[in-house]
């Protein structure tokens, strides 16, 4: 396996937590967690001797095993806990033959597998609480810090009136709130073992098999479902789809970043760092790596999301093609989004931001993206529609002209009868067109100051 | 647009209620109840003349306005409001000409069409969970008429020990009640109003636009969100991939379904009716439409959710491209999975059920479907490894002389030596080998109960 | 059917002659242009009586049947073939009771149902052909025209070296031609008959099967493929594919513009016309909704090839779920890539393009972009990584101190050592490095040209 | 980097083949041959100096460079290109300083990454199409060996009139056939180079850039395209779509051999092989882990080939976030599919076929399948629709009575008015209903020889 590795990208897209997680290494301790677990269950409940249970769980250790052994095993066999399985039997049966029967007591490739599975995405889970987090803090900071700092609304890609850029952060900031609340709420029903033997009946623990079970689930600190779900795939479905909410979220931010940071707008920039964006032949190039990660991320993940739903229809009690499509699927999903999401936690951390350009942008437009107070106020004088088209022709004058806005309205009759000069000036003030920017901010750090209360409360 | 309509596949992809929700109508409908309640708001607050705001909302019925047009408005400006908003305020001011300017004051085109699309959505979640009921009610009865009906298991689509089809039922069962909670559970975030004007900030409306976006939410008893989300499309994604979850739990039942109409397994049929699966060509047809249709749906939900996934990263205020690709995906995905649903409470409430032939099939697999139980019985006498591999012998041999499992065995004296006659028949026993299939289908149907006990209480 | 229409946004996005292609009306055509040419086939071969042939073509008229009755029965039956030919059965018995059972004589649902889709998406592909020949053309003459222009390159949305307008143009044009291509050379593959009875063999026809089958594909001017395709789609997904590759590079046409067409770029502009991208709330608009509408195509089409290729996998002689799938999603990737192909087009043919603009843009980089000539020059006389940050330390002084790169180069020793200040001069304007773009705009011109000199030689 | 390795299951489902193509070194390797074949030709054409173009294509060798380096080197600075480049120069440097500035002279990161992923994509096209011809060798050799074996023919599942296994596998072979022809059709497109420099104008080359680019693709057995292709990425999709058809065609046979391999149907089975599918608890259990890695793979694919489609609008001259969507996308892609190839192989060449069962399978269908053609026969005497109501309720009889429906017809007055007990006989003969199943197999099987000649001759 060695001279075949496939990883070179797994930094630039995955985060080094999750990578841990989600390494080959880990994903078979996950199965090792799940059958110690069984052992010490089934030995606590009196299916196997107390000692058995001793024996098997002091094995589960993957440093223990050949990975490259349990792959071709895999490849033999179609699933990874057959090999693993047997390879943990015959290290039990190395120290203490008896026990070596014991291993496995009750249950079925796809427990071992989905219950490891679980615990890998528990600790994702809780990765991923910690990041956005994080992150959350960093765009409170942001929006707190530019409440007030002008930014031109875009909309269509073209300019609109005003907001701010303390705005702009609060709603990045919502949007993470909220898939932060989803990655919580789904805890609950996610977090559960699977164990259902062969087929779901436990039918080789006779009626014991809900007292193993809910002793395994006491063990490993996860819930018993209703029952067992090995082709019902809605858990494993579900989270792949938050996370893909997730990941979109966090590509909204780097749209707007990346548009922000071309040299014609130039409101924000990354981080810089020696060789960060570097280019192999232009010296003045200094690349968006981080939000062009995140986009990619943005661009994978809805697929993957998609194979994990396709996969959904799996026959009877195991499935044939659809689970075994999800075994890299959902691992990538978690991978790919925690490099989105720490990603974003650096470049918002140390995003430099240009408030002086963009007051510059703002007026670089002369004022015609003020174009709607004024034909709002013209429009209790005239007919809307005339309004409205008479705010339309200055607009094109002022741009043909290079004037401002308010310099064109100054000069033109129709205008000037209805109102006066100060009120254009107003009017055409964009620091004076901001609505509620500032309570729609203070509604959404309020909003993540009441949940840090309650949080450390 | 008359010589040119699609849609005759809706019928059989989509429930009359969800079309009757989505039809064009409606949609332009969702629309023109946003700006008779805006209008009314606006009334409310002061923000525009009393008689405005009864004029206004007194043409926001969408049989007045002529779809045709409205449909070429909306290709030359791009997005329907325009048109919408347009044909109103010439209604308007047909009647009540200073009215007219009132028209969507303070609101912008996304404003209409957001808020819109989520009345269509909660009027879609009402639909829903109706039909979840309905599908959770008709499940449960499966569950329960035949809790001890003996069913193969099978996985890999291979034999496995046996289970019953009340075990089955109750799996679909536990699924459709998850899935009716995922979409209880999203209410709260996304049935809110989008209300921001041009860029978010409601500046046309001064200090005074939470005011008016209070009222106008209590008029469309939506909540008030932390700020506007015009590019934050969370909500939106939330819903399309918590319906896709769906989709597939819906496809999961088909697919067993299918599998178990297939003449050589013959367990159950989709309900009979004149023409219902007819063949062009073929007499003896009964085709299985029903889940010909919920499995197309499940084919095709997952890309659609991916569709609005993608779309999330969209540009600063106004999406270019990305809000477009939501337009027409998330009513696709409601529409779909409405047939879906409907689909399956129409096959489940009328399936015909052959309990007989479920047993024939276990008894067909001559009992090596139960060498499990056998090998670890075996397994207390003998090294584990060996007896599962004898009892992999065993199971050749038998299907081989086409002997059952049990005659086979007791033939055996490896196995003789271990296991008494009686043994062997109890563990060649289908029935004595179902472990916890009636406790599980209990603690599904006792949490449908409670759950029910709640929704009444 | 009538109150339930959907179809409001199809005007936007899709083109009228495809939509005329893909309506309802169109599809039941389809199928009875196979029944029809089946009938005068059969006729001819004397399969059935020269009357009967007669008779049944002469009622195969769409304009005949209710649409809405046909949903109805489609909804019924599971395919929409079973109420097209009961109709069509009914129509012919009325005027020659004989004649009518020899309607669809020999053939399965399916047989007209995949033959009509074979026949629209013959219409399709001849559409797209003109349309991409109108594309090519006009891009050809952007190409031509603007050869000379000089335009910002950007890379990572960062300025990089210059480019010319006309090479952009060219690069959306070569791949315009691919596109073109693979739309021919799928034609040999996809243009067959589909005609194989209920399960293929064609066995209600004893041996003549083949001799009708002959003679039917040449009635519809299709060819008679290998053996029937009822469950081998590759020619259906191989459609779907390459229209989702068409309208991959229709997307990346749309990126460009609508990154140019930002007020801070401002290097193009769509064709203006009366309430043409407009605003509800902002008069100064002109919202890009050409290439909203292909970005929106470009971000939906992907989804719907996924689902095509995800049915591709169907059951035995007729697939259950996955056949149904494609029934929606093909017609739904010809219409939308034919919507985004025309808006290409008539974008593409009224741009309004700033050359002095792109120059402007050029410029306002101080020339940093042009770091890398002056870097290969010093290269010469240093070490190059020596160079190559030497000349990102002038970018940064240039960028701080608001001063051109060539005033910057021409102050600092380190550089003037080595160069002259001609020879700063020289590497610092931009006309002087555009390489080989007028070369490979030649090239795709010519390569353009040869076809079409080959097209109509 | 070697704890957090991934690929327990990339020997499950991909080719060990492809495994070295796309390993992480021979990614490097692909990049350094583009390198090396860089300085031969800039050497070649006198752009650099003879001895630098030996010195760095000596040094272009993978197995000197440290991966994790490089992997760490492409998070800082975004592409895998700089620090490959950046080693390179390092490694030359040290033998030849003079040389080391002549490194990559000319071209752009993406140069090197495309022009080494299209090389790598060559490598897999050489593999594909091997493979592709074993696996027809195969598929041929079951369509001739089982040209008259009699197989049940099945519709949604539900039994049809008769085939013969040969027909099934010659459908299965000509899909098979059209995806090789596919993919040797699209190497004229896709095999070029990527060589344009910073922004596809090769403008650090003066006017020599077409030579050197020529020279370079003579070096490379490439062709040289129109024009640079740094963001018209239709090559790189069209790669994927068409390996996403042939995923669909190999996920088509293994659907229908898991379906004949259930237990209750039993016609075919993959080779066994000692642990061969074998179950952690069930000793009986041999699943088919050939058709669920082929399944799995027909999941996965559809979804990849949308992120690839989906990236194909990339910004200007340098994509942000779709390029970087595509450097895992395309090689997984490529992975699975020859996964499921090598699959397929193993299992058609090793497939185990029940002849006896499958007669077996259509006799106990007690000849209701043929009613058609006897509703086809009375219909020459009766009306059509009524023959073919007859025959349904006939049909049914036979099922409730399990009598055949031969004798059932026997016994029906209304039947033995018109057919003679000869006729019944014949009419219910399945052997005597295949119509052109031989012929279709000949076709298939001639154009496959056909073309077996011509590649030879």
């Amino acid at each position: 396996m060695s001279t075949e590795t496939r990883g070179l990208f797994d930094i630039l897209f995955a985060s080094e937590a999750m990578r841990k997680l989600f390494s080959d290494r880990a994903r078979v301790q996950g199965m090792l967690d799940f059958e110690a677990a069984l052992a010490r269950a089934g030995a606590d409940t009196g299916m196997i001797p107390e000692q058995a249970g001793i024996a098997i769980a002091s094995h589960c250790r993957a440093e223990l095993f050949d990975l490259e052994l349990l792959a071709n095993g895999a490849a033999l066999a179609g699933n990874l806990a057959i090999p693993v399985i047997d390879a943990l039997r015959n290290l039990v049966a190395q120290e203490d033959p008896p026990a070596a029967r014991f291993v496995h007591w009750g249950a079925t490739s796809q427990d071992a597998i989905d219950t490891g599975l679980v615990l890998q995405v528990r600790g994702a889970l809780d990765l991923f609480d910690l990041d956005l987090a994080r992150l959350a803090g960093a765009l409170a900071e942001l929006a707190r810090t530019h409440k007030h700092v002008l930014l031109l609304g875009r909309t269509w890609l073209q300019p609109a009136p005003p907001v701010t850029f303390g705005l702009k952060a609060a709603g990045w900031l919502s949007a993470v709130q909220r898939e932060r609340h989803r990655l919580r709420e789904l805890r609950a029903r996610v977090l559960v073992i699977q164990f259902g033997g062969a087929v779901g009946t436990l039918a080789s623990l006779g009626r014991q098999g809900l007292v193993v079970a809910t002793r395994l689930a006491e063990e490993l600190k996860l819930a018993v479902p209703d029952l067992p779900w090995h082709t019902q795939r809605d858990r494993v479905a579900e989270t792949a789809a938050t996370l893909g909410l997730l990941a979109g979220s966090l590509g909204k931010i780097a749209r707007d970043l990346s548009l922000m940071m071309q040299a014609e707008v130039a409101e924000v920039f990354e981080p810089r760092a020696p060789g960060r964006g570097a280019s192999s032949t232009m010296p003045h190039k200094h690349n968006p790596v981080g939000a062009a990660a995140m986009l990619a991320v943005a661009t994978r993940v809805p697929s993957l999301v998609a194979t994990v739903l396709a996969a959904m229809p799996q026959e009877h009690e195991r499935g044939l093609g659809g689970w075994q499509a999800e075994w890299d699927s959902l691992p990538e999903i978690c991978l790919l989004t925690s490099g989105a999401l720490t990603r974003a936690v650096q470049v918002i951390q140390g995003l430099e931001v240009d408030g002086a350009r963009m007051r510059a942008n703002v007026d670089a437009t002369l004022g015609v993206a003020l174009a709607e107070p004024v034909a709002l106020a013209l429009a209790r004088h005239m007919d809307r529609t005339a309004a409205h088209q008479l705010l339309g022709r200055a607009c094109e004058r002022a741009v043909k002209e290079r004037k401002s806005l308010r310099e064109t309205l100054l000069r033109e009759p129709e205008v000037t009868t209805h109102l006066s000069a100060a009120e254009i000036d107003r009017l055409c003030d964009p620091a004076a067109y901001l609505g509620l920017a500032d309570v729609w901010i203070e509604r959404v750090l309020e909003s993540l100051e009441r949940e840090q209360r309650e949080t450390e409360g």
